[in-house]
This record gives structure tokens, sequence and C-alpha cells, in this order.
């Protein structure tokens, strides 16, 4: 198994995959020369993450970061796994949320991964959502300046975004995901069995990111998700297939623009108000989740650009309707408790990494599947947008 | 100057530097592709720091990170001449030593350098010594998930080591520099001035630095040192083309191993030794500094050389010899309040970052200016050569 595992090879994975009998996943290349690595996405590969570990890496340990709410679920699968391929794991647990974001959370993460003797050749593994991805891979980023790190996502929202393309990190007082490094993973397993028993809130919040890829540069993907959402909620090939897509719009970008220099902004398309919306709700799952936060935050990038004379009005309807039949909230009057007030949400942008000299970034479109980046918006448009969000909240 | 900075090139170093009536500097370039940057060693750059920025970079701030021994002597300098030069300022100062660069000391330079609104486009400055570097390097790269980061090194030391090649980083819990990132400068500004007022002790630590490059793989150099080591204490001529060698050094090594896949290694000369030699004495500054640990590591290594029969013993006298004219320990009994046991030794060394999979890794010599990297050195054998060097402390 180590000889095997020390000659890192794509082939190898396939074979991995097909020696025990579960259906072949579907693959997507992130291209990234030396950092290039795979997105796995099927049934099952949980329980063949030892080999599929063990075909790209030679590392002896690995130090599993899961949060309480997925440790009792899938901790010991992977961890039986691993074992099996002469992998040791020590399993690293962080509080479920945001919250763990934090400095603290991440230093904890830091010392317990050091705590576990894992060396320069061993890795970190990220078994979670969103959140354990950003910590853990910023913690592998870091720990003996850079470790291995491999994606487990299990939620839908880290399956088709967080857990591809590099980045990871935590927030600050000043703002979210401020603090952070580009970091690849080695590979990223997306075992699509997991969705099977996520809440259905959470699952359509990662709705939101997978319609977010269709509405940047993918019109035929948007036309195929209102054809096909509701088997996509259900479960099965369209799920799978949906998430492979989403791989693969998002492994373009970040092949292209690995640190966001230019076109990888395209990207936060709804972010910008997405992120003031968590910001204004103090980062509370309980009033908005990250994925209903950009839900709302596309609508109102489709509204902005109509209000500034850029796209049809029909075009921003459609939107609005298909998030209204997946279930997701499109409007600021959405936001339970409030969005607080034009100042309120004017200084959370204000704060946005994407403020470059004092001027915020947006990502507008033309239409569905023709968004663009946009610097400097003058401010007074911004202000009368939101005060116009505001007002239609009654 | 926004629209002259708007294009880096390093010809315009020059005519910035030389629009002022300053001594033309050396200069070293690490060759690093998109990410290569030049090094300035000469009289009077910090004066000069607005003019020599604007020429790399378009930031239209910077944060200045010292310590409040620097703050006082150079940070309203720098800050005027950045002020020259169109660049706003934002002076961040953390408590002298070590303890600096702990999660708690990281946490708050980070978010005071988001407090100044530093953005992505702006800049970091780390003006002092190795632990202002590390802590401001590892900040730097990590605000905004990386932000340009401008070295004005105040020390010998970290004119010669530190701020060259992009390692950045904290303390763990486990041990020293076990949390940090990679992040190159954009430019180094090594002002020879600094170094009068230098407190003598300091000075000699640093030179240990200075004579490992020599012992790494620069024999001619070793001589040259030799002979001119009163010179270079004076200051002057021979001080600054000691500093510009040791860039070069470092500059090539860098170049063909960034990140510490190999070569680099050679540049952890006398510092297996020394990094446990600070771990036994707390990081206690009155008992040692990193310099003299090098020092007294760097024999260690040729005395284990010859222990191992890899070296001649005449070799490693010669280093002794050398390093007792320049002021510097070369045994464990010159460690004040004692270099602790065979066992505190070993369990520090254990934990060096440069363990994989268990083994130390060595960097060793066949004599001076021929040092090589050797894995796996039998446990015995260096418990055996540990015992003797405590044995002869007496």
């Amino acid at each position: 198994m180590n000889e095997q595992a020390s000659e890192p090879s794509s082939d190898k994975i396939s074979a991995a995959a097909s020696s025990q009998a579960a259906p072949v996943p579907l693959r997507v290349k992130v291209e990234l020369g030396a950092r290039a690595y795979d997105i796995l996405i099927g049934e099952g590969l949980l329980e063949q993450a030892g080999a599929l570990v063990a075909s790209i890496s030679s590392a002896k340990a690995a130090a599993i970061v899961v949060d309480e709410n997925t440790r009792p679920l899938y901790a010991d699968k992977v961890s039986a796994a691993l074992d099996a391929a002469g992998i040791r794991s020590a399993v690293i647990t962080v509080q479920p949320g945001e919250r763990s974001k934090s400095w603290r959370g991440y230093g904890e993460v830091c010392e317990a991964i050091l705590a576990a003797r894992i060396g320069r050749d061993d890795l970190v593994i990220a078994l979670g959502g969103g959140v354990v991805g950003d910590l853990a891979g910023f913690a592998a980023a870091t720990v003996r300046r850079g470790v291995a790190l491999v994606q487990m996502p299990t939620t839908l929202l880290a399956q088709v975004d967080s857990s591809v393309g590099g980045k990871t990190g935590i927030n600050s007082a000043v703002g979210k995901n401020l603090i952070g490094a580009f970091h690849q993973p080695s590979l990223v397993l997306a075992d699509t069995r997991v969705l099977d028993t996520l809440p259905a809130r959470e699952f359509r919040a990662g709705y939101a990111e997978v319609l977010k890829y269709a509405l940047i540069d993918r019109p035929q993907f948007f036309e195929w998700l209102e054809a096909n959402r509701d088997e996509i909620f259900a479960g099965g090939s369209a799920r799978a297939e949906a998430i492979a897509e989403c791989c693969r719009a998002k492994a373009e970008i970040v092949a292209v623009d690995e640190t966001e220099t230019g076109d990888r902004a395209l990207l936060n398309l709804g972010h910008t108000f997405g992120h003031a919306l968590e910001n204004v709700t103090g980062y509370d799952s309980s009033r908005l989740v990250h994925g209903e936060a950009v839900a709302i935050g596309c609508a109102m990038a489709f509204r902005f650009s109509v209000a500034l004379g850029l796209a049809d009005p029909a075009h921003a309807r459609r939107v609005e309707a298909h998030l209204a039949e997946a279930g997701l909230p499109s409007r600021l009057a959405h936001v339970r408790g409030g969005a607080g007030s034009v100042e309120t949400l004017l200084a959370a942008m204000a704060q946005d990494k994407k403020v470059r000299h004092g001027t915020p970034t947006f990502i507008l479109a033309h239409g569905i599947g023709r968004s663009f980046i946009q610097r400097g918006v003058e401010s007074q448009h911004l202000r009368d947008f939101l005060l116009s969000e505001l007002r239609s909240n009654g």
C-alpha cells in the first residue's frame, strides 16, 4: 500500500474506487499544474476513503477534523477506512456553526493537529460542511507552514462550493473570512449518500450555490435546473450530475484565476449583498444561513442590475420565481428579525474583502448566465437601491 | 508618483534610489518567477522607503509593524517617507521578544491591520528584527488571504536571514515556528546604518548566521570572514558586502527550493540543535538568543559530523576558534543556566518541523563549506553524542 501510494496518479483513483463494488464516481479535475487535483462525486466514497487517500498520498497519519454533529455520523467510518489503508488517524472535534471559525477555534485545531503528531508528509482531512472545511483547511495551510488537505464535504453547499478551489479561513472581528489562505486540497471526496440525511433547510441553502453557477455563465444549466429541480431534491443521478456541473464550473474559474485577481470574483455573485446580510444578522443561523443569504444576494444582484438599466426585469423575476419554487428567500423582507438599515448594510459592505481602494465590487448581470464584474458602482445608486429594497419589505 | 507606481519595475528602484543623494545600494535579486523581488543593502534606505516602495507597489496605505524598541527609532522616519510618496500609514506596535510570536500576538496584529483599513492592494511593512518580520509576515500572508509585504529588517540577523525567503510564522505550544506560511516579500530594504546602534550582543548573534552561510557551501567566504571579521564588526563596506553575500547565498537556495522540499533544508545548519536549545531555555533571551543558539548548533553539527566519522576534527576546531574570536558561544557549557539533559534535548528535537515520519533531519558537513542533508541518523548515535557534549560541559 505504501509503495503504491508513493507515486500519486489519477489512474490509481479509479483503480482504487473500482476495486470496491461501488458505482464508479463522477470525476472533475481542477487543472492547477503541480497543484492539480481530482474531485470525485458519487455514492459511498467515505467507505472507500482509505484506498482513495492512499492513492494520492504517502501519509502515515491523518487528523480528521469534524464538528459535534458530523462526528457520530461519519468519523468512525472514515477512521476505519484509513486504518484499513495503514493510515493512523486522530479525530479533532469542533463546535458546530460559524462561531468555530474564530481565532480561538483556529488555534485549538492547529494545536490539536500538532499534538496528534501530524508531520509535513501527513495530512489533514476536513470532514463536514463549509465551516469545518474553511477552519481545517486554514489549519492545514499553516501548521508546519502547510500540510496536505483532503476535503470530504458532507453538505450540498460544501460539495459544490467551499471544498473546491482552496479558499480557507476564519472570521475576524471586522468581518467574515478576512483571515485565511489559499490552500488547494489534494483530493475532494463528495459522497452524495451523506446528503440523504441532510436537513431540508440546509439542502435548500446549498441549492442556492448550485443556482449561482447557472446564473454566472451557464444559461443552459439554469434551464436544466428549472426542469430537474424536483429530481435533484429527491436525490439520485440528477443530484450527482448537478453537483458535478457545479464543480466543473468552479474548477474552470479557479484554474484560470486561483487567487482571485480577476474572473474568480464572478463566484461572488450574490455574496457582496449576502455577506452584508450575514453580518447584520450576526451570523445567527436561526435567522439566516449562508446559502439563504446568497439566495437573497443573487436576487438582489439581478434587481440591482435591472435598477441600473443593465438587465431585463423578466430575468430578475425568473430568478425570484425559481428561488421561491426551491423554498428559498429572495428579498430582505424574508430575513427573520429584519435586515437592518441602509447604513448598517453599507457599513457591512464596506468591510468586504473585495473592497479595493474603498470601492465595493459587485457581480452584476446582463441576464441569466451573463454575469460580469462591476467595480466602482456609484455609492448613490447603491444607497437608492438599498432604500428601495428595504421599502419593498412591507 | 502613483502612476509611476502602477507599473512595478526593477529599473525604477535604482532611479528612485539614485534620485536621492545617497550611495547606490547593493542589490540582490531573488529569482522566483512572478514572485521575484529585490533585496537592497545600503546606507539610509529607510529615508528613501517611500520612493522605493512606490516603485514596486500601487499601495495607497501601509501598516507598519514595529516593536516598542524600534518604534521610537525608526517608525516616524519610515512613516514620513511613505507620506511623502502619497502612502498613508498606520503604526502597529508589539511587545519586543519571541513571546509576541504567539497566537495572541498574531491575532492582535491581524485585527489591527484590518482596523487600519489595509486593502488587498495595500501592504504590510515589517520594520524590525526577526520576531517582527516573522509575525508581521504571517499576518500579511493571511489577512484577506494575503497582502503584499515589505521587509525592513533592523538587525543583522534579520538582514541576512529572516527577512529573505518568505518564511513567516509564530510559535505553537508544541514548538517554535510550527504555525506559519511561505509568503515572499515584494521588497527587502536592509539599511546598514541601523546596525550602528545595534547592541553588541545582538550584532554578534547575527554574525552566527553570517558564518552559517560560509559553513554551508562557501569555503572562500569563510576565509574572507576570517580575514575581515574586525572590519565587518566595525561597519563600512565590508559589512555591507558580507550582508549581500549572505543574501546571495540565501537567494540561490530559495530560488531552487522555495518551500523546503529539498536543498533549502541546508539553511537549517545549526538549527536542529539550536532550536532544541532555545526550547530547553524557554526562549528566554537573557539565557540564549537565537543567533547564539545557532552558533552552538553549528559547532555541534561539526562536532557531530566528526563523531560520526564524516569530517576532520581540524574543521570543527576551526569553526569553534572563529566563533570564539567573534565572541560567540560554541558549547553547551556556554548556555546560561544549563542546557538540560539528554532526554529534554531529544524531546525538544523530536518536535522540530523538519521531523518526517519520526526521524530527525540533520545538516552535517564533510568540512567547512561542504554541508549536506542527513536524514535518519541512528538515535543511539545522537544520544551518545549529546551525552558526550553534556559531559564536556565541566
